[in-house]
């Protein structure tokens, strides 16, 4: 089985994952400023070009890292996507994450992380509108986690780490959410799992 | 147990899924148009402010269309959110459609059919960016359907009802998908199901 990653948002916590659930699995770098991830042969496993992808079983393959994470889950026999009546909490907040919480703050790692990447300036229509609307669902998540340790039944799933796939980059993509006292709290919680804070493998050193 | 809804494009999916599962609720419709969701009563409800939301138990809601759907699957006992292996393939496609698919989709519906009903003329910059992202991604689903009925294991699923969620405003809204015939024939085949074609309850006649 084959994790195909590079080091980005989303790849990110399908890596994470992966790594908490010591899934047995090889890491596989797609050197996207490269164009890697136009190739025949990684269309062939995802025709979006996009990590991050698992190959798994004869062939197969999944993409959209929320549903990597499922599969490890699966896979493992782990409680991290639970199978009971936590479903449909989980499934909330998995899509009120991908069309409001991270959705808003990926767009902010784009403008102010990436694009300078580039050479590009981050375009501040984009930006405001951005903050202004991730500052609104931010509320939302903090006022939910005042009185919970993890988003779900004070149980680590899949959910913390959807949510938390742009935390990360906090500092680097300047969002906007030094305010949220919950969240705070919560993602330095994360951080103390090793997985979370280290998910993608060392690379080799680039010097001599 | 009581589903508030209002004529609109998220709406549509849970109330489309709770008649095909013949759930036993009572429809609430939210008058939109004069801020009903900005009441304290509704906000304990949603904090969001947006519909659909599920309130049932003692006092209990859940909000999310796709949350919705898997709940009411789940409550009747059907497999229209399954629960064995393809969960993660059923997972894959609510992810992609959130963060591509109908993401793009419900911008046209917004610019080419919300805003003229609010006397606002569509931004044709954002008309031009999400008709290019939106043809992209429906190539993706459109060579997906060309040899399945439904989008997993040829049985009708969640993702069936979330992917579609913008079709039926497919003329309306402006869909630029006329040259995708599988999609087009995938959605042909869903407007069969009663419950998808007509999701809503009527309404009283305005007039005396």
């Amino acid at each position: 089985m084959k994790l195909f990653y590079c080091e980005t948002l989303n790849p990110r916590k399908a890596c994470a994952a992966a790594r908490y659930l010591n899934a047995d699995l090889e890491f596989v770098r797609v050197d996207l400023a490269n164009g890697e991830q136009r190739t025949p042969e990684f269309l062939a496993l995802n025709p979006n070009g996009k990590v991050p992808v698992l190959q798994y079983g004869d062939g197969q393959s999944l993409w959209e890292a929320n549903a990597i994470m499922c599969f490890l889950s699966d896979m493992t026999g782990a409680d991290f996507w639970p199978k009971d009546d936590r479903q449909p909490d989980v499934m909330r907040w998995l899509s009120w994450d991908a069309s409001h919480f991270t959705l808003h703050a990926a767009t902010l790692w784009f403008e102010n992380e990436l694009r300078p990447l580039f050479g590009q300036a981050p375009d501040p229509a984009v930006v405001e509108q951005a903050e202004l609307q991730l500052r609104q669902f931010a509320q939302v998540l903090d006022s939910h986690l005042a009185h919970r340790i993890f988003v779900v039944a004070d149980r680590l799933s899949v959910a913390d780490f959807a949510l938390a796939a742009a935390l990360p980059y906090w500092r680097s993509a300047r969002l906007p959410l030094d305010d949220f006292e919950h969240i705070k709290r919560w993602h330095d919680q994360l951080n103390t799992i090793p997985a979370w804070r280290e998910p993608f493998p060392a690379r080799p050193s680039a010097g001599g």
